[in-house]
């Protein structure tokens, strides 16, 4: 099941290949992200891969917690087009609030 | 399993939904490509999904022929990080000059 589509640099793949646990680049921050460092829900990593052209990376990965999504779903891909329309298809397993902003 | 990694725009996504075979956007050609219009190689699309931020699409196909990667194998992730190497650990299924290239 693909959970989340995010963006690494060499220093997070060396991290990841490194500790066993998936270590990503925001963009956004502009900071190594340490996958689960917030919510705890870390991804032990199990496989890595690259494509054909040396561009994209695919972790196999075991989620902790059952849980890729800020919001709190399993996956981020829980909307479907269905007759034109996205519809949310996932349920919320745990409260983004329950998750985040403890500290 | 997870096969191929591309690109969309509108168009590609509008035309991908309303045929039910996979049309993405070739960024190198600038075009519109329609997925096994060389190879025969098609794309059936079983559920269309978006993610959380709406910015990664994820299709869900039966991959006609058993060959989504134009080197001839199941899928474009076919290299492994091993030990700070990438190893190419599945086979190819067919020559490429089989599958391109006849006119």
């Amino acid at each position: 099941m693909v959970l989340i589509f995010t963006w690494m640099n060499p220093e997070a793949l060396r991290l990841t290949a490194e500790t066993g646990y998936a270590v990503y680049w925001s963009r956004s921050r502009q900071k190594l992200w340490r996958k689960g460092e917030e919510s705890g829900h870390q991804q032990v990593v199990r496989d890595i891969r690259i494509d054909c052209d040396n561009d994209v990376l695919l972790l196999k990965i075991e989620q902790k917690g059952g849980i890729a999504c800020h919001t709190g779903r399993r996956s981020c891909f829980f909307q479907r087009l269905d007759n034109g329309n996205w519809q949310t298809v996932e349920p919320v397993l745990k409260d983004p609030s329950e998750i985040y902003g403890k500290g």
